[in-house]
């Protein structure tokens, strides 16, 4: 899955350039492309399939190239995880009936790889031989507030780390998400999700039929030339909905496999600068230059060649891309949104 | 004089566009425009003169399109206002040795034009009947440490502003420039001097032998098509040295006319904030589209089109101009000129 635009990382990703397009570590590789590296070891290239935004299309080409172009499913709207999911399965399934899928955001971070890999792997054969849905649930390390929780429910037999989904906790404030650590039975939801193609779109009819209503009619076109022109005519009438609230909230099936990945969602800058090496003073800088005095915990995230001097900032965002700028606190970053529209509405599309 | 460069409003002023060739106000004027539009009332523009770097040479004609070619002179090297003023003095006399003189800075701020054509106008009646080198002093508004102060003496004849020089302070701190202003004799050093060409000539000779000798040897050149030439090989001898080191400080026939202009000589971040516009928080914003929240006394200063959205920023200097951004607090800025040393050792000269 790699559709998606957010505005939390604005300026630094911008809507043409949304995060999983970035190199965000200085790497020389975007998210998007070591997600792809990653899965690389458990599947064959010519089995990796993107969903994406139209709009993306030439950028992934160009991050890419070595996908084959079938492999790339363009969406003609943003309509959330729900639709995306389930016409990837679909377009799956046409191809191998009998085929387990596993479905990865694409611009997340994980910095154990080997036991990514042996997570994956192991999962993998869970789905295919139990009919279950089954999600990632990382072991968490602190009490956080951004991420949504899994509560484990019983012992898979046979499997030490796998267990039924006892319930899904929304995103808890503080003082909730300290209880959910503490009883040991809570997990972070990773949005990794391992099932057999027919499982999910069976789970797809039974709880979201409204959505499975409109993939269905595409039965006739997927795997053949005509798959993206149904899309583009159809897509756009699905609910937008995540596969979370759609899914995973309300079937009987879904299975947690809990484990440590070293992972990030990457979702606010705050979890940025905690995955990030740091300078001496604390400071990270994402491909800028920096000469900085009596700054410290702050993010520097410059795109292009560029000397910034700094003076006095503590624990601050300055990120900056193109036309725009963004100074602020690290504590307030809930802020950028709001001004962000504030930005579109006052300036237009031009500076997002 | 419009050949100054100077690092204190770096990166908003650049080597290659130092201050007076920017817009500082956003009037669609530079400093150095507005300069030369306020003595224009005073003075023909076929009698202005400027003395710039050679390397602002295309910038000056791209700016002043009617100041005369033959009126741009242009320094091989820096060396401060004393050789400035010598070989600007020469290339006068040398067209016209009754000639007075007004010798301006390109780069401050005048607020009241009217006073300053009045006492410029009335200076230059005063330098043509006294053998006198005068300054404008202005009345200080409040204990700035950034200026030098100059102390009124005896009252001349027959005007009611106009003194004999008693002394000149450098920079004084903050307690010392409190009890300059409270004896009520001390003002401003302006950095504007009327003079006749032959008196300042006569006080070069006096109080800078060494500077006289190496633009003496020019006298068969000045006015001629060989100057720029003579010029081009004897300027980068003189000595280094203002000119009120050189001649204001040891001279005796140094008159000060004190004056009320709105002026500034806009030498640091402080200045220039104190004399804009402010928005409804108390910021300032040069040339930037700016959505900020619990901001104030800040300046943001921009090249270039661009959004900055801000969080947080109380009595800052945000200033950008192509590869360069600063961030600093407004009661830091001393610290920029070496931070901007250290940019240029360790990025090198493309950043400055």
């Amino acid at each position: 899955m790699c559709g998606g635009v957010g505005s939390r990382f604005w300026p630094f990703s911008r809507t043409n350039v949304p995060k999983q397009f970035l190199d965000f570590f200085g790497t020389g590789k975007s998210l998007l492309q070591m997600t792809v590296e990653r899965v690389s070891t458990l599947v064959d290239k010519d089995r990796i399939v993107l969903v994406t935004n139209e709009s993306y299309a030439d950028m992934i080409r160009q991050q890419l190239p070595e996908i084959k172009e079938s492999n790339i499913l363009l969406e003609p709207a943003r309509r959330n995880t729900a639709p995306c999911i389930c016409w990837a399965a679909h377009h799956i399934f046409a191809q191998d009936p009998e085929a387990s899928i596993m479905t990865l955001p694409s611009d997340h971070l994980i910095l154990k790889e080997m036991a990514f890999i042996k997570a994956m792997d192991e999962g993998m054969t869970f789905v295919e031989n139990n009919d279950g849905l089954l999600t990632l649930g990382i072991k968490p390390t602190s009490p956080e507030t951004g991420y949504g929780y899994i509560q484990k429910g019983m012992q898979v037999i046979g499997s030490d780390d796998t267990m039924k989904v006892k319930s899904f906790t929304e995103k808890p404030n503080l003082e909730m998400a300290k209880m959910l650590i503490a009883t040991g039975e809570f997990f972070w939801n990773s949005g990794i999700f391992l099932w057999r193609a027919k499982t999910i779109l069976e789970a797809f009819k039974k709880y979201a039929p409204e959505i499975a209503a409109h993939f269905d009619m595409g039965l006739p076109y997927y795997g053949t030339e005509k798959e993206q022109n149904f899309i583009n005519d159809e897509f756009v009438n699905s609910p937008s909905i995540s596969v979370d609230y759609a899914i995973m909230e309300k079937a009987e099936n879904v299975y947690v496999k809990t484990v440590d990945l070293g992972w990030s969602d990457l979702g606010t800058w705050k979890a940025l600068y905690e995955t990030s090496p740091k300078n001496i003073e604390g400071n990270v800088t994402q491909n800028c230059k920096l000469i900085s005095n009596d700054c410290s915990g702050t993010v520097f995230a410059i795109k292009g060649d560029k000397v910034i001097v700094a003076v006095g900032l503590k624990d601050y965002i300055v990120a900056e891309n193109g036309n725009a700028l963004l100074i602020c606190p690290m504590s307030e970053e809930q802020k950028v949104r709001q001004m962000v529209n504030d930005v579109k509405s006052r300036f237009g599309e031009d500076y997002i």
